[in-house]
């Protein structure tokens, strides 16, 4: 029975984490929430599921169904291999995982600081602030630090876990990919500090099945719905 | 050898979900950044470390670094009987930590929307309109969702998951101690909603080792610096 992911249709978001992890594992799965009725069968299950998620995207795997991008990503990794086997390698991959979450809800608060149930338009003064602590504080000091752990990895500075792709390279590569949609010039900048971080996304966006995967319909464009949004204003 | 906990010596803050989930288990350990040289030490670690924490809290279990208070309690969890033995259970209880993680972010920057660089009167206009939705629309989102998964555990509520403690209820306690510190008009009116929350948060005040906890010098009072600050005028 293929995995249902469910997620809001027109944008990549935090879904786009998951679907990267599904998509190099090969795995079997439906973007059940961009299929007809799609919308509405995950509303249903958001309201009355058992472990009901409190937001999308969330993972149905025959009857067990599962929220919160990095628990998803939990639970994918150790059954497609892309985590280590012993648990402190394990660990240190959700680690890094939560690191990223951290990330990329800042990333998403740059353009909505006061409220998610506001427009941008309406919050466009708080976002500008906000917007420039980012870029000159926040994005530098997240790059350094996953440089810095490229770096000191014993297996070599091509993976953040080991020597082999994780569930955390594929994150990073989404979390760069966004913010260099977001924010072009301020990452073009920033990114020439973390060398490291800069080849890890170039070498993901060449792996077989993300090209392949990135190059399909089934990627979503990035655009201004999602959580990476380019407004020229915000990036200084 | 006892576990080193480190976190900012003067808040509770994030460090304080920890510090319950290891008192409740009885575990031996020192606060380590509250001793002499203590946060020397924790900078240190945090620069050098093989495994350096992007921010604190973090443990240390020998030579064992884990940063991101939610690895943490997915470490001390399994160790401690702070979470059920079955894989989906066990992912379920760190699904609803993942999501108390996000409500007290969103907390955190109703003082903070800004900048966590600014001082909060740099950016006072901003967190009232930040902290009317949040009393508004986000505190009854997230009762209301806690309330539900009560309701539905087919344990019964009195706990999240199961009919045992888990760190999820230790944490869901200090979300709600913490936020009826900061915001004890909204918390009052909107716990109305959430019995089962309410309910819980009493509960777990009254357990023995959390009762004594609580009451010891160990405990540091909420304050200004912290997570969780009460300032009169965001509370409506």
């Amino acid at each position: 029975m293929p995995y249902e992911l469910y997620y809001w249709p027109t944008i990549q978001g935090r879904g786009e984490f998951v679907r990267l992890a599904l998509e190099e594992a090969g795995a079997d799965y439906i973007d059940a929430a961009r299929e007809s009725e799609g919308v509405a069968v995950m509303m249903r299950l958001m309201e009355h599921a058992g472990h009901p998620p409190f937001a999308p995207p969330f993972l149905k795997d025959g009857d067990t169904v599962i929220g919160q991008t990095a628990a998803i990503l939990l639970y994918l990794g150790a059954r497609h291999d892309l985590a280590p086997k012993d648990p402190e390698g394990g660990l240190w991959t959700h680690q890094i995982q939560l690191t990223i979450a951290d990330f990329v809800a800042e990333a998403h608060d740059t353009h909505h600081p006061v409220a998610v149930s506001l427009y941008y338009e309406d919050q466009k003064a708080e976002a500008l602030r906000r917007s420039a602590d980012f870029r000159q504080n926040r994005i530098p000091k997240f790059l350094d630090w996953f440089d810095t752990i490229l770096a000191r990895n014993p297996s070599g500075d091509r993976h953040l876990v080991g020597n082999r792709l994780t569930y955390a390279d594929l994150s990073l590569f989404q979390a760069v990919e966004g913010l260099s949609y977001a924010f072009p010039k301020a990452m073009k900048a920033t990114l020439k500090d973390a060398p490291r971080v800069a080849a890890l996304h170039e070498a993901v966006a060449q792996r077989p099945r993300i090209k392949a995967y990135l190059a399909s319909p089934r990627r979503i464009p990035f655009n201004e719905e999602g959580l990476f949004r380019h407004y020229p204003e915000l990036d200084g």
